[in-house]
């Protein structure tokens, strides 16, 4: 089993987009918001969003499982405000569920959170515990930066969290850091905010006491890791010269990377200087890049192909990058799978 | 030869600390700034602040000649106004000059710009050229965030960086991309601003015209380019994505990347992907990492070690990464170190 522990819904139908700008609309009209109810997407045109997209090309790739969110970009935080953070995540976070149980060998759930600019994350804390007690969502999606680029709220560091943290401690769930979208003109989504996100939320996690208060408290960074681990020696003498334990000791029992790194030098380097048990498969497919790469004929985001390719990995290691890390990481997969196994 | 195109003057005396904290207080109390001639630094300081430091460090490293600049975090040109960033670089430009004059075999200067944000970059143009041709700078550090951490200025792409740009076509002289130190929260600066200001210039010049408006403009990415060598293939495949032509032909004209990357994967992986003519040798000496790794018993920015055990790369490539593109990227070092070897 190969579990892609980084996919978005990305195919959606035109009707959602549509129902978004309606109600970015009524935000700015200051007029109410349009009810949820007013969305008519048949299981059909889920069925159809995804049979041509996500789901031919695991069947393509030979991967099973993707654990599944809404699409980063789209959750948009700085847009509207609280409320509409919330009506927004409540509806997308519905649709993954309708997904996960159309199609609950190939997808299984992650939830966005309705964060919001100015509004303490605690505010999160409802719809996630209705995602995963509800809708048996096993992880979410954290945004450092719900201002979209401004970078203009407290660091992952500041206490404001903690109460959201105490939670997916309690849930037992582990958190993607991902941004969304960009206003800010100097940031690229996918090409500069995503990358700088993840390097940035790693140097917050090594300046700060989080894993201290939090020693149980697990992310993922996806992207594989934005610039970390190519610039591995720079953090552990960062941490060396500030003090502090090794990297391995400091964050590695509670920050992983997945592999969504679009070509075979990227991979191998991850793969080089990052613990295998901290790799987790992704490919983050359909995504940000969707061409075929000419230098090899193959998607450049079939991540698996460049996994396959690396020579000093064993077969346990390929077993650990490809689901036993998953399934240590989210311990609500591994629930699920274990009871599926039992004939469930 | 071998040429370290990034240094930064990080063993600064005392005074020149106290001078530029009377100078921010003078500032904040609308008091007239102290005049540079209150500052007084002999010669010997200058001597003795670097010869335990950077001559050292290039006589047990073997490299001969950097190419050096005033502290990244000192230009701060978030602190102050336009009046006070003009100032600060002068003045750290000048004792620049004098350390070059003092090692004319050791250094040469590259300047601070006067940057300030909510100004329009042409205020750099008249301090760009005292220094190039009163002072015989071969370059400037350019920052993209004059804001601090903030991102609130144009990006590199927007028409006001244009006069200065056409400047440095003028001078041919190159700029090194370089943010300074960070006043926003979120960014911690040598670990997460540093990086990610070298990624987002990497995706500015990525996603507009510079180089087509400035053919023969040429910029250094240091810090091993940010995240981009590890992302290449997510570069390529975005380019790929939006119709552009490769990378090579889109900015490899243009853009250059330096080696400080202080492990051995992260130097094997930029010799891997980048071409061996867009690498120019640096170490950032005395910088962001200052300890000895470890696991070598070596200093961390000892680049040149990471470059000497590359098997792949000829001693053509070595050479060209150690001193002959520094000279193709900085037209008035080559033509000083031509003048030198004709025994001026």
């Amino acid at each position: 089993m190969i579990i892609d522990c980084h996919g978005h819904y990305t195919t959606e139908p035109q009707a959602l987009h549509d129902f978004r700008k309606r109600q970015v609309e009524a935000f700015e009209r200051k007029v109410p918001l349009p009810s949820p109810e007013v969305l008519k997407i048949s299981d059909d045109e889920l069925r159809e969003s995804l049979e041509g997209a996500q789901l031919r090309l695991q069947r393509e790739r030979g991967t099973s499982l993707t654990i599944f969110s809404p699409r980063a970009m789209g959750m948009a935080h700085h847009i509207g405000d609280e409320g509409v953070s919330l009506a927004w995540s409540r509806l997308c976070n519905d649709i993954i569920h309708r997904i996960c149980t159309l199609y609950p060998n190939n997808f299984i759930g992650v939830c966005q959170l309705p964060q919001s600019p100015s509004v303490a994350p605690s505010n999160c804390i409802g719809e996630l515990e209705r995602c995963v007690k509800e809708l048996s969502f096993i992880g979410c999606n954290l945004n450092p930066d719900p201002s979209g680029g401004h970078w203009s709220g407290p660091p992952l560091h500041d206490r404001s969290w903690y109460p959201l943290y105490e939670k997916l401690v309690e849930l037992d769930v582990p958190a993607m850091i991902h941004v969304s979208g960009s206003c800010n003109p100097h940031f690229h989504a996918t090409g500069a905010h995503y990358i700088n996100g993840d390097t940035t939320a790693f140097m917050q996690f090594l300046t700060s006491n989080v894993f201290r208060d939090f020693p149980t408290l697990k992310f993922v960074i996806p992207h594989g890791g934005g610039a970390v681990p190519y610039h591995w020696g720079r953090y552990r003498g960062i941490a060396q010269d500030m003090k502090l334990p090794p990297l391995e000791e400091l964050l590695l029992n509670n920050v992983f990377f997945d592999t969504c790194v679009y070509h075979l030098p990227g991979i191998e380097l991850l793969t080089k200087v990052i613990p295998v048990d901290n790799i987790l498969f992704a490919s983050e497919m359909v995504g940000a890049v969707r061409g075929i790469d000419p230098r090899t004929g193959h998607y450049y985001d079939d991540t698996k192909r460049y996994i396959d390719q690396v020579s000093w990995l064993s077969e346990t290691d390929r077993k650990k990058i490809f689901m036993d890390n998953a399934r240590r990481v989210y311990p609500r997969l591994s629930a699920r799978l274990q009871r599926a196994l039992e004939g469930e």
